[in-house]
């Protein structure tokens, strides 16, 4: 196949790419480069020297003899660009990936909400219209995150999506129907994944579009089976407050003597996913698209759950680190049960990676590997999710401070 | 109160910002006037001869000495000016209008529809952020659409935003939940205010925002009490294809000799308010603030439901018109029933003005007087939802076509 991979120079879009390179597909990878610009922003940098994705594309090409085509272009901003480069390229298939991804980045301040809705939103809308206007009947799988379902747990396994429900009609009959998960994110990030959702019912239904939405945990881990292949394969590896997922954060943490840092009581249940599971997942989805009218698809794609203050206990137990209780920025829930349903992938042949199966210790063996990039003041936690948060001003266990808000 | 009316040079608007400055309210119009350059941009204007806004604001003066403050400001575009603005002037209230408002314009071309989801997601959200970010706990009043409601019809009365649920549980429980109505937009239009729903629903949640959202139905009728007291005072009056709404085409068709156009079977089922009752529900809404930490009050602001058929028929029996019957641009159900709760407005006082009440003839009248302003090629509804829509070529009764999809 031919297939689009929107944000392919990312954190789960480069492993993806490999991926289906090695699986024969010709790839083209349209990315505006952004989260890289959010780098020079935030003045962090990946954990892992990562090269230039004009470089690694070279590497590959080298290693492989399999070309992946580069497209620098802002699907956001310039829909026109877009329109005219599916209509050229007609993709087969298209890996939506090209959203900002990072719920604290979100919350920063006033502009980053603005930006995260405003880019968030015109990239997966721009798409939609584009492919409906160049005729494209390519199959779209976006990845959404576990996190549209927010507060609104029912006390029943997370469904894939779609959640059946009874309604007492005057009169008092019930009357049974199938309605997208009610969403109630937390975060400006997680609230245009759950606008997505809606874009995606509309133009499934009246144009047809054939769409799988994943439904991703967090994502752990640093390598897969491709970008262990040369070091300048190498993945990106966040591990600051803003872009760093949890997991892959008290690694880290352990692996540079810096405390592990539970917010609130960690008492907080999340889904999570293995980066190799991940583009599997993708590959999976790839080979079961839905037909033209169908509804759309929607998985989740997550493997095992974990409550953070257990997550923390075992990176404990394996380092000798120690654990430190902070205020949360977050608003949320202090304890939360989660049981996710993922039935969908597994009967499609999905073997899950769990933290059982020991590549904990190889994220711990990147880390300190590469533990003299680190700078210790990007690792707390500081975007305060609300202005009455951001007065209680949280020491971290170095001494820094949550981000005041002006 | 010192009340800002986002959008109030528009259809709804101008008579909003009328009946609440005849109140005594203080009143500042922040508007960017798109909707005049879209009349430009199709080469449309309004029926009734339209004056300035800054024109209006002079006569509203001269009549009755209160000042309304008119603001030019894109706030889709200029989200740092918006926020000045907030800071500066600190409204008690918001009424937000500035949208784009009408389904046809949004599904005219590709163009239409990126332009409807930007600028309508930008305009929601700048809000909401820049009222976090000024500390402002002004109570938001946004006009919705009885739209979103769209497909997801339940064979009950569609209860005021909120559903009843139950769910069952795994060993056979049930559990009761409350949602948001599960959303179905059939336009890009339509689905835009399913967007700002959930906009509405995360900023109510996480900061505290004091928010109405207004589900309102087909608005009918021209005048009210104020925008009868000074030939310039008149308001807008559209009747072409993309911003007429039903029941005011049906009696502009009818005052000019024109068949009166019934899409479909006319089995369509569709929610009204007349705009007396339209600026009324706003007055009402505005003395009955939710708290801070409410979750968003949703109010259903119609006052009946009509089948189109019958109200083609009625217009035809009150005037003597042609009904004719052609295919349906849109994409939807040919019939469709529609029940609709609007309990909350009437316990707060409204007293509904009903097309039975007489006031079909007054709208008549004005459309008889202004007939002469009426370009005959611009009534067709000619925005195709659809590309396979929009190939089969619908005649209207006068010999223009569909317009055709690139």
């Amino acid at each position: 196949m031919r297939i689009a991979v929107l944000g392919g120079d990312g954190f789960v879009g480069w492993p993806t790419v490999l991926h289906l390179s090695q699986l024969g597909h010709e790839i083209h990878i349209v990315d505006n480069l952004s989260r890289r610009w959010i780098d020079t922003e935030l003045g962090v940098q990946s954990l892992t020297p990562m090269d230039s994705i004009q470089e690694r594309c070279r590497i590959w090409k080298q290693l492989t003899g399999a070309k992946l085509h580069f497209h620098l272009l802002d699907i956001a901003q310039d829909y026109e660009r877009l329109k005219g480069w599916l209509a050229a390229h007609r993709p087969d298939a298209i890996i939506h990936f090209a959203e900002q991804r990072a719920a604290p980045y979100s919350m920063i301040s006033d502009r980053h909400k603005v930006y995260t809705v405003n880019n968030n939103v015109a990239a997966t809308h721009n798409l939609l219209a584009a492919m409906v206007e160049a005729g494209l009947d390519a199959h779209l799988v976006h990845l959404g995150t576990m996190g549209v379902y927010g507060y609104s747990t029912i006390g029943a396994p997370i469904p894939e999506g779609y959640l059946d429900v009874e309604v007492t009609l005057p009169g008092g009959d019930r009357k049974g129907m199938e309605i997208l998960y009610p969403t109630r994110p937390g975060s400006v990030y997680h609230m245009t994944k759950s606008l997505d959702q809606i874009l995606f019912q509309f133009y499934a239904q009246n144009d047809g579009l054939r769409i799988t939405d994943l439904h991703q945990g967090i994502v752990w881990g640093t390598h897969t089976d491709q970008t262990r292949r040369h070091e300048q394969l190498i993945n990106r590896f966040d591990y600051d407050g803003d872009y760093g997922t949890v997991l892959n954060r008290f690694l880290i943490q352990a692996a540079i003597d810096y405390p592990l840092t539970v917010h609130g009581s960690g008492g907080q249940t999340r889904a999570f996913i293995h980066l190799q599971d991940s583009v599997r997942c993708i590959e999976l989805a790839l080979s079961d698209p839905p037909a033209a009218g169908d509804r759309v698809k929607i998985f989740n794609q997550m493997t095992e759950t974990h409550r953070i203050r257990d997550l923390a206990a075992m990176v404990a137990r394996l380092t000798g680190a120690r654990v430190v209780n902070l205020p949360n920025p977050r608003k949320e829930a202090d304890e939360n049960a989660l049981v996710v349903d993922n039935a969908q992938f597994l009967a499609l042949g999905l073997e899950p990676t769990t933290l059982a199966d020991g590549l904990l210790t190889e994220v711990v063996d990147v880390a300190r590997r590469y533990a003299h990039r680190v700078d210790r003041k990007r690792v707390p936690c500081v975007s305060a999710w609300t202005r009455d948060i951001a007065r209680r001003v949280v020491d971290d266990p170095e001494g820094s401070a949550l981000r005041s808000v002006s």
